[in-house]
């Protein structure tokens, strides 16, 4: 039995684990069935900071796979979150888009123009001239400024694609300001929301993912056991190289999700 | 007399200068009728991204100046001078707006989509999700890069707003490159065309402008004599801040460009 099969919880990353982009990856697939079965508890993190969490839920119902949207922590869904222990209700500007403002406004949350609270950087297809100005006269001020997550490039199936940190790139060469929080992992504010919605404590849980800069990190930032796999990001070829960029080794390396059952 | 009525040519920013944006600074505007009356060489240089020669020949128009085509060394026209330097008839994918195309166009260069040679990198006020992608997709290959200028915000009527800097920083920030070439001041390429354009060397002409890590530096950048006026971004109260913050100081500082005189 693997040793990562005694912890109680799973925190595990979506994309090169489960899926890639609309296509299931077959083995993380079923593993999840499995852990499932095993009475793991599990909690399923991932930047994507465009889609809120019942986009993400239809998405694994096509993978044959059932999870509730308790089991489901987008950085869209955990920036609402984390701002509501800030503040309810905070008054925010936003330049994310329809998925971010759906999770925003279920927190209760208003999204306004004028006089914000916080300006909320998210990643946005639609982005204009007139938001990056809004942002860019917020980031001026002294508004607090989230951002939903770090990711400077998203690999789409068309190639690469600007992510929020090109938004945060830009805000911060036009005003020497990065984000006072930034909510996606490895930032441990997306991990302390996971073991929260999880009830377990950091050394009762592992967490897996595809990157070692996104995922193990964000699993050494909270103190819990990492597992790599190379069914994303990061593969056979380019492991050393990624070890070695990188600065991080991982507790635990598998092919896939499936090699841990 | 003014030791830099001497020189025989002169350098002179635009904005902060002989007007601020649609309007004429009194003073400035003046003071280059008789400098022309006097004989003194000009050329009129910019950091101006967005607009052709001929759209800023038609605001000095307003202003009460008549100057010509070649008196005018906007980024826009001094980028698609220096492209031709590099070579002739460039496939270029640029980001810019119309007046930047415009020039690009008249230079003899051709504006692609696909299979472009350059990189242009240059403000766009209708800049979108689609435009960033491709830059980024371009930043990421082995083309040319070049950008126009470096000027992160650009101070408009209404307030500031992003500048050419917002997306060469967020090009940075996604690929970790900078351009290969920046034109505009402080860069020495943009000096150098001005030097070019009026047949002189460094020490035969003066540099003047409003912006010490602009104009001061750009003098400074060729070994020209600088004038820094304090009719524009820098004034009485900041001046002391703004020599500290940049580290440079002008050789000889005025209230406006009449004083010269």
């Amino acid at each position: 039995m693997h040793p990562l099969l005694k912890k109680e919880g799973f925190i595990l990353d979506i994309d090169g684990v489960i899926g890639k982009g609309e296509t299931p990856i077959t083995e993380g697939v079923n593993a999840v069935k499995k852990l499932k079965k095993a009475g793991k508890k599990l909690v399923f993190v991932s930047n994507n900071s465009t889609r809120s969490r019942s986009i993400m839920i239809n998405r694994f119902r096509r993978f044959g796979l059932n999870v509730r949207e308790d089991e489901m922590l987008l950085c869209t869904f955990a920036t609402a979150r984390y701002l509501s222990r800030e503040k309810q209700g905070a008054k925010i500007y936003t330049t994310g888009e329809r998925g971010l403002i759906e999770e925003l406004e279920l927190a209760g949350h208003k999204i306004v123009e004028e006089e914000a609270e916080y300006l909320v950087v998210g990643s946005n297809r639609q982005i204009n001239y007139d938001i990056i100005t809004k942002a860019l006269r917020y980031c001026l001020s002294d508004v607090r400024y989230v951002a939903t997550n770090p990711d400077r490039i998203f690999p789409s199936s068309s190639g690469p694609t600007p992510g929020t940190g090109m938004l945060v790139g830009a805000l911060y060469w036009m005003t020497d300001r990065m984000p006072d929080v930034i909510v996606g992992k490895p930032s441990e504010v997306i991990m302390r929301e996971a073991l929260d919605i999880l009830g377990l404590r950091a050394d009762e849980v592992a967490v897996a993912g595809d990157q070692i800069e996104v995922d193990v990190k964000a699993g050494r930032n909270i103190g819990a056991e990492t597992l790599l796999v190379l069914s994303g990001v990061t593969n056979a070829d380019n492991i050393q190289k990624m070890i070695q960029r990188f600065g991080e080794e991982p507790d635990y390396i598998l092919g896939h999700l499936g090699e841990l059952i």
